[in-house]
């Protein structure tokens, strides 16, 4: 890797806001070509991909990347058709720039109006996941912002080729190229130039490991939209409906258990616990893991006993935490202490319960009898999906495209001054 | 001052995150009891008020602070009152919480609601303004928010008696005083450990000079509402009406010019040039420092060579800097160049340029034929102002209560699992 050429990156910034300042006034109509042009461009470019591929893959094997990471880094057929369409649902989403959110006339008749406008210039930083370079490009298109990429070493190659595929794709309906750009060839530094590009990045997005977040969030000077982990739990009150439960809770655990929506910790509340055989039972077949407390293992002794530590971790496996509480007060402390604020489920039948813990828990989404894994944007119907915030600034929870705008406020007078 | 004690400051913290749950889920008639018994307890308090007040006001001027500084500190009889009446006014605002921002169904039946809630715990760090001690205390509340206040050690003891002022009412009614606290004691490393507070303290507010707030969103870890300097544009298009023209520079200009909505930078389209006379002469009958570019020296020679930097510059003085441009474009680059995105107005009478300028200018409020006075919280019908944001993320332009507030998502089913 070549010494960082501050002066080069630079003027990759500088073409990035050229480029977002027209995006920010194109007609709808002209990014859905656009969008077209890429899908339509991915699906004449599969060989190319999967030959860049090839050798990102290679490279990651002879580096040792675990089967789980180089699954995440392959491209083929399937996977590059699949990208295609999802470009192609994003024609689909309705464009939120230009929507007014607010308006009022002053008493001297002014006239205004907040409307949404694109950031402008949106980093993103991400790990070994090619397809997160095509979803991110194509939500900052549909959105008017530019997009500066930054998808890390291993898949360099393949991000390269995607991010050309994108470029010739823009170019061909008459859009500058430099609406999406990578920044993979400033390696690390160049990493470190975009979190330090405060008034020339609008928003910075990591995407990928709590790590990688963690980073972006401490050392960025660009304001940064966290996507964060999930400490996911449910809890099973006193009155939960138990035929419900052995389906939300295996549903939550189970159904997809590498992702952030995953249940964690189940807390049953102790009137339950003989109860609850059926529950473990049903994760038991499907090969979870119970990490039980004391209380929880006499019940149901195919279990391992819990420590301190599994109440604090996102395992993204087949492994869940049960935990017996002598109430919902109880149930809402371990919560306090341990919840990543990300989804948070009460599984019960009683009205009052049902309602104190939808006010009282903080957490970016709240549920009653519902399984965890609806938090997702797909489900809330936003259709492309950011990515889940669980920050308290700017978007909370799901965000689809409209979370990836800003406002600005439109006044129109005639001639008004301020008394 | 002692060494920095952290197991104090944290349990300050942990007292603040305690009552914010109170805060979070109390009625509004509750907060609005609170804030009246506030408001009656400044007014029983000025004497108590004024005579800390005196203390700090003696260290400023034994400090050689300047008298700009000292009237910001100053409270006496007649400000007391008009915090208090501020405080009730805060009474009569719509209570943010609660408010459901969208809602819709889940094809399954989930009912998905996006409510209001309060951020949790507030920071704010200012200088100097005691005033600032009480308003933010009040939206605070308002808004079911508790508030760490950092206000500086030159105004610490009127701060300390106008927080046991507000503690004392919180009391009254049966409130935790902790859901306002002040950090003073802790000196400069308080506000460090502040910024450092990141998942104990939601979202910082800084509030004063340029260079607190830029030392603030530079070293805070805890994410940041930035209220920003402005360096405001006005162009005068070729059409612009001349009668309105003289009024709205002079109103943007002369006003109020040590704050941020004032006008710094007149552009004129050049086939108005030897038009714009009568628009500097008013500016100068007002005691403004003209600072021309050469175009204009020769059309208004009672006038001073302007300055590159000028047109970076918010002065917050009776100076303005004026430049004459080639067209629309010009005036667009211009102002792209040095616009700090506050406020910029253009006065126009062609439609096309009022609509282009109103599309194509980035900044928090834009405005046509109207004075740059009108970016502001009490204009705009919010009530209270919790200052300008220029940051694009979360809140743009004036804040009022609805901008200190986050939400979450709430859902209800009755069994659903994802399929």
């Amino acid at each position: 890797m070549a010494s960082f050429d501050q002066s080069a990156f630079d003027a990759k910034l500088a073409k990035s806001q050229v480029a977002s300042r027209s995006l920010a006034i194109l007609k709808t109509k002209a990014k859905n070509e656009a969008l077209e042009a890429i899908a339509q461009g991915l699906e004449n470019s599969v060989s190319a991909i999967i030959e860049a591929n090839a050798i990102d893959l290679a490279n990651g094997d002879a580096n040792g990347l675990s089967s789980g990471l180089l699954d995440r880094l392959l491209l083929n057929e399937a996977r590059i058709a699949a990208l295609s369409a999802a470009v192609r649902d994003i024609v689909k989403l309705t464009d939120p720039i230009g929507q007014v959110l607010r308006g009022m006339d002053m008493p001297n008749g002014v006239h205004l109006s907040q409307v949404r406008v694109p950031f402008g210039v949106v980093g993103a930083i991400y790990e070994a996941r090619p397809n997160v370079t095509v979803d991110i490009a194509a939500i900052a298109l549909k959105s008017g912002n530019a997009v500066l990429l930054r998808g890390g070493s291993a898949a360099e190659n393949s991000n390269r080729v995607l991010v050309s595929v994108i470029q010739s794709a823009l170019a061909s309906v008459g859009l500058a190229p430099e609406s999406v750009q990578t920044i993979d060839e400033f390696g690390r530094e160049g990493a470190k130039a975009l979190m330090a590009a405060r008034g020339y990045v609008d928003v910075l997005i990591p995407r990928g490991s709590a790590d990688l977040i963690n980073t972006v969030v401490m050392e960025s000077k660009v304001p940064v939209i966290e996507t964060g982990a999930g400490v996911v739990h449910v809890y099973l009150d006193e009155t939960a409906d138990l035929a419900n439960a052995v389906e939300i809770v295996h549903n939550s655990k189970v159904q997809r258990p590498s992702v952030c929506n995953a249940l964690e910790t189940l807390l049953v509340h102790e009137k339950l616990a003989t109860s609850i055989v059926p529950i473990l039972d049903r994760l038991r077949e499907s090969g979870v893991t119970i990490h039980a407390d004391d209380a929880t293992r006499v019940i149901f002794p195919d279990s391992v006993p819990v420590e301190e530590s599994d109440y604090a971790t996102e395992h993204m496996s087949l492994d869940i935490a049960v935990k017996i509480v002598p109430d919902i007060d109880a149930a809402m402390d371990h919560i306090r202490r341990y919840s990543t604020k990300h989804t948070e489920s009460i599984l019960t039948e009683d009205y009052a319960n049902a309602e104190r813990f939808l006010a009282e828990v903080d957490a970016a989404v709240v549920m009653v009898n519902a399984s965890t894994r609806f938090t997702d944007g797909g489900e809330f119907g936003f259709g492309a999906e950011v990515g889940i915030s669980t920050q308290k600034l700017h978007a909370r929870g799901p965000m689809g495209l409209q979370e990836i705008t800003s406002t600005k406020w439109l006044a129109r007078g005639d001639g008004q001054i301020r008394q």
